[in-house]
């Protein structure tokens, strides 16, 4: 358990920064990793500006949409720093498309408390991904993707909603535990697909001759860190993970 | 044509301000204005999420996304100052949602071009509009209305877009122009309707007995004002007014 999401990098200076990036597959992989984010987020603006909709009321309906902003506000930053490595940013993103969306339309919310749970567990989910990923990178990728990652989902608001309906109607408290369940399953399933298409990607996670990189055991400790945040996520929905 | 739009609250402090807001009526009045200003935001936030879905690409759709997250960017400023002055923001806002609500209604854009004019061309009206009504206010509330209209339509992005969209294809200019005039009349009646409902507003722009208000002529100047900045921001799309 020597890993820690700041681990690796730690220390790493800019110098170091723009050393790195002279390695053309370490370029390559960060550029995948920043155009996965990026439009992540996009996708996420668009569902949660969805979600919306299903608000019972104005004021639900201007906490989600502010989470969609949030996401939405991020991507400026990725794409100049997409831009500033020598990417077209939209066309770095394009390979991320099919396996985003995919997981939006097969976690479409059928209702209202759906979307929350989604937008918390979801948002949750992606954040401590590639905050994991970040800490095995360069000091100043690292640095923009934590700034990048929203907390969007993670509002109390979200948790005050989700727990008082749930004391209303304990009932859903099982529906929405399947459905976190559900969640954790499809975006497990989409980041296996963008592994195993994305070499580049997958072997930025194995190191280089002058990078660390995780060994499968590692990978293995990584993915525990990560579930057990998503039952801890669970838990303060009062959901059973 | 003596008025301009910085003109008769000119040179309020903030000690007066207080003073205006003691009157109930005036009060009322701010308090419906900064409702209304603050739903159409919510709404506008809303149709232009719905139209980023039109986009025909990844980069047109996050330019008209973040024009949705601007406008929902300055609802929260606006629901502070109507707690502040002893309102609930929300049921403030009840008021205005049928004739916004409506306004949206009859002018859903068929296209993904209709809806770069609306956020263009609405946008900018409003805007005006209620810059004009700023000007006979306290500074303070004059100062958060100013900063809470977004220039988010007002882009450059739209005016390329439109502009070689039409030059690509003349007879879309013709389509467009009808279109720019459509919203100017569903805008004018929406406005007139909440006016004759909402008499604390209207009373505001006839003025006090220590506040300087509009006669009739000059609430004709100030449509004239708004019309020719309307007819000039389709020349800038490109289209006739």
């Amino acid at each position: 358990m020597a890993e820690s999401p700041a681990g690796p990098a730690e220390g790493s200076t800019g110098e170091e920064s723009s050393l790195a990036l002279e390695d053309p597959q370490y370029r390559e992989a960060v550029i995948d990793l920043l155009a996965a984010i990026a439009y992540g987020e996009i996708s996420a603006f668009e569902r949660l500006a969805e979600d919306a909709k299903l608000a019972p009321g104005l004021e639900d309906k201007v906490a989600i949409a502010s989470m969609a902003a949030t996401e939405l506000g991020h991507v400026t930053m990725l794409r100049d720093r997409l831009a500033e490595l020598g990417a077209d940013p939209y066309a770095a993103m394009a390979p991320f498309r099919e396996a985003i969306d995919q997981f939006h339309a097969h976690t479409a919310p059928s209702d209202w408390y759906e979307g929350l749970v989604k937008a918390f567990v979801g948002d949750g989910l992606a954040a401590d991904f590639y905050r994991e990923i970040a800490a095995y990178l360069d000091a100043r990728t690292r640095d923009l993707i934590i700034a990048s990652l929203s907390d969007a989902g993670h509002s109390q608001f979200v948790i005050d909603r989700v727990r008082s309906a749930i004391e209303a109607d304990p009932r859903l408290g099982g529906r929405l535990a399947l459905w976190g369940r559900r969640l954790m399953g499809e975006a497990l399933t989409q980041a296996q697909r963008v592994a195993a298409e994305r070499e580049a990607l997958s072997a930025l996670l194995a190191g280089g001759i002058d990078r660390p990189g995780l060994d499968l055991a590692a990978i293995g400790r990584m993915f525990s860190r990560i579930t057990e945040r998503h039952a801890a996520r669970m838990e303060e929905l009062g959901l059973a993970a």
